[in-house]
């Protein structure tokens, strides 16, 4: 049996199809890594002993080897040592007849920018190679007592500051589920391998949509947690702090359900991370007013400023009939929203005061060049601001933030569903910086990726009698492909306001169910 | 009868001796605007009608007046206005029997950065005098409306970056425990007043000990809460706005009792104003785990990198007694406090990142000179900061964050006392900016200042031993003068993890029985 699965070039489609077929697998490592189970399904098999630690680290070690190889996914690779671990965890098992922790024989990966020790955080800089890490960040120690295993970290874009997945180091990553298209980014690495199945739970950050991105053009859940929800502190930073720039990222995981993010999401904060992170509000989500409603008023934003490809569209109209065909009442949020198209402008702006210097810095440092799809993204060469320039964006930024929390209250809305982007996955290079995503960052709301259809070229026609409203408008409506994007995950973004994390993560299991029948 | 009070230059003590010998307040409004009562047990006196809204109102706004012409701490007078509107809530009363809100009556004052619709807002700025604002901040709509009558605005430092009050429109206020010292500031006019009783409650702000120092230096007390407890928004401000520092301005109460600026902190807190402010934090306050502890564990900080002159010693020495006898147990936190000078350095880097850029700003449009006193604090010639520079203070300013709450949690304590200031209340442009306030706005931690003894020449001589650590330690030891002194309030700070507001206040009210007798 060959370890090896070479790409066909030619090869167009959902490469996770090769997984089956390559043999790699044994039925049962196909079992623990498929579809049957969710990570908390999946921790609950393995703490009634249906399933070993180790054959579970040792399943999606083998399905991440084959992402490797088909989608580029991994930076650092610690397989090994993952099994030696999962052999301790089965130990303690045996012994006690208990799990160590709720996430017990999980094996989790984390964006590049994470610290393990022992491993580089090079973040794709050539002048960071070779430098392991002297610590391992705090959430990862904090997921590791809870009975998690670190099987690899995954690839991030140069700069970290762009939606694809491409750097000098480790190459551009693909989208396993067409893999022609982009992976999104900046943890696009998380993205590919989560919708490969090649791990149980995955960690992302995200400054401007870079776990929902991902998460959206590959099909899996993602959250973007308001700030000091979950310990950020101790991370391989790839820019200037965000608390400068106004806009500060957070971590979050990517993951395929709603409810294995709350795992997550619980498991980490039951531990009380406020008592190692300063950045981390205690009691944000345990006890928080005004408690989730039974059943929540439903925003709906169609378009702000740039108007959606036709798939994103029809998914949008098509969650509001649903959900209203379920009882819930809906609100058109679209006239009352603030301009996303101004809250983009002040958040490129905020992203690049200090001109790139950060990322041209550790770019000088080896003599390597900017990639291609860092320039094209468009913050690369955007001008240097002064202080009272950055202090004026930041003003606009606090109007935005004011006019989002008046706009919400005047409306009612509980939850608001709304694209994550203009479009579905694109191809490499084209994905365009005017997202539905950087604004739930620059209101700090907290926000969730939901997978909820593909792209059907038979009915999401090219739209013949589209008028753009200006020359963006039309330029990104130009760059729609149905037969390039057949078959592209189409997914909803819900937000709820800043700090109702627990009230969102309850709604979203609630409109999951609707939406995609889940139980 | 004179309505003027003259006051005598020579004269060197306790200036609120001169309200009653005035004879301008009738013996009902001595006892109104008296120590008999706190903001607590005169609103409770109202809501019995015992006193009307208008005769409390009108006795307040006399004592202001008196105050005024001793110590000159108002800027805007709303005397007339305030009578209106206190008419309007008597009538209330007497036609439903019931008062407006937990605040029906009380006479308020704002520091001038507030805006009250009709009054300027200068800050001391003579560009920005005669432009009325048009708008009133939010929080003081939200004091009215729960019954609160604002009688006047009162005054600030030019720049409201130093810890002293003067500026060329307003001049400079006077201390009125002991006149020929300095108030503090940059809530100097709100410290005077309040200590002169000339108020029932007050507002300030903080970004480096503005409400505390006055606070400290008048005798009264402040609370500085973190960020994210009242809603700031709405306000005029007098620099760039502090996320991009790194270190954001709070407002809060400076009051006669710690259960005034409970009741302030609360009745704000229930008007839901995460809905109207989105810096903000829901739920903050009112449901926040730990819950506060029946006995806490209380750190004693008795000097970090400047020490403290001989009364400030004695007053920490005291209640570390008083607190062991009364059965709490304390712990000693000097030796395990981050630095407290690097902290002071870097927030002093921080909060000159523009090179005073904004105020000078100010100053030009009208061709004012900058006033002695700023210039001698010492932040005005810090030079101005690159990006990249102000990135790296604030990357040290989080190290800092992180070890102090460490040290919290390595020691194991709940609340700490500590100092205010190297000094009791100083010569005016003698406060030192070496002070133990701005370490809890760099950390976020909410601090209460509480009045405990006073300077005493008799047991607080000149420690004629001492050996300084520095040079720094030494000016600042020399300016240490007992008779100059004598009667200077000398207050403790109380000061609790970030975001424990809740529990603070609860500690802060124990701690007051036992250090002041108070029931």
């Amino acid at each position: 049996m060959s370890t090896t699965v070479t790409f066909p070039e030619e090869y167009k489609g959902d490469v996770r199809l090769i997984v089956a077929a390559s043999g790699i697998l044994s039925a049962r490592e196909l079992e623990i890594t498929g579809e049957t189970y969710d990570a908390t399904s999946l921790a609950a098999e393995i703490a009634k002993g249906t399933y070993s630690a180790v054959e579970t680290v040792t399943a999606f070690c083998k399905r991440a080897a084959i992402c490797q190889q088909l989608c580029n996914a991994l930076t650092e690779i610690c397989f090994a040592e993952a099994i030696e671990k999962a052999k301790k965890l089965d130990d303690h098992f045996n012994t006690t007849g208990r799990t160590v922790g709720p996430l017990h024989g999980l094996p989790m990966t984390f964006k590049e920018c994470f610290h393990v020790k022992g491993y580089d955080a090079s973040n794709g800089y050539i002048s960071r190679c070779f430098e392991p890490s002297t610590t391992t960040t705090p959430v990862i120690q904090v997921v590791e007592k809870a009975g998690a295993v670190v099987i690899a970290k995954t690839n991030v874009p140069q700069t970290m500051l762009v939606a694809e997945c491409e750097n000098n180091v480790f190459g551009r990553t693909k989208n396993p589920v067409v893999s022609h298209l982009s992976c999104g980014g900046s943890s696009g690495g998380e993205g590919a391998l989560s919708a490969f199945r090649g791990n149980a739970l995955g960690i992302g950050t995200d400054v401007g949509g870079s776990i929902r991105l991902p998460a959206a053009f590959n099909g899996v859940y993602g959250y973007k947690p308001s700030i000091g929800i979950l310990p950020f502190i101790g991370y391989a930073a790839s820019g200037w702090t965000g608390v400068n720039t106004g806009i500060p990222a957070v971590l979050g995981p990517l993951a395929h359900s709603i409810r294995d993010m709350k795992l997550l999401t619980e498991t980490v904060r039951a531990t009380q991370p406020w008592l190692f992170d300063p950045a981390v509000i205690p009691g944000a989500m345990e006890q928080q007013p005004p408690a989730a409603k039974e059943k929540p008023i439903v925003g709906i934003l169609t378009q702000s400023g740039v108007t959606p490809h036709p798939p994103v569209l029809r998914a949008i109209a098509s969650a509001k009939s649903k959900l209203e065909a379920a009882g819930f009442e809906t609100r058109d949020f679209t006239p009352h929203a603030p301009s996303f198209s101004a809250i983009r402008e002040i958040s490129a702006q905020l992203f690049t005061v200090d001109g790139a210097s950060y990322p041209r810095r550790e770019l000088a440092k080896a003599g390597e060049p900017v990639v291609s799809s860092v320039v094209k993204f468009g913050f690369w060469d955007m001008p240097r601001k002064t202080h009272e320039e950055m202090w004026a964006w930041n003003t606009r930024k606090g109007e935005m933030q004011k006019r989002m929390l008046d706009a919400w209250q005047v409306l009612g809305i509980d939850v608001l569903v709304c694209p994550a982007a203009p479009h579905a996955a694109i191809s490499p290079e084209e994905t365009t910086k005017e997202l539905y995503t950087v604004v739930w960052n620059a209101v700090d709301y907290p926000a969730i990726i939901m997978p909820f259809t593909k792209v059907d070229p038979a009915i999401d026609l090219k739209n013949d009698a589209f008028e753009p409203k200006d020359e963006l408008d039309k330029k990104i409506q130009a760059l729609y492909d149905p037969e390039l994007m057949a078959g592209a995950p189409v997914s909803l973004q819900l937000v709820a306001p800043r700090l109702q994390d627990a009230a969102l993560l309850r709604y979203a299991e609630d409109l999951d169910k609707v939406l995609n029948g889940g139980d």
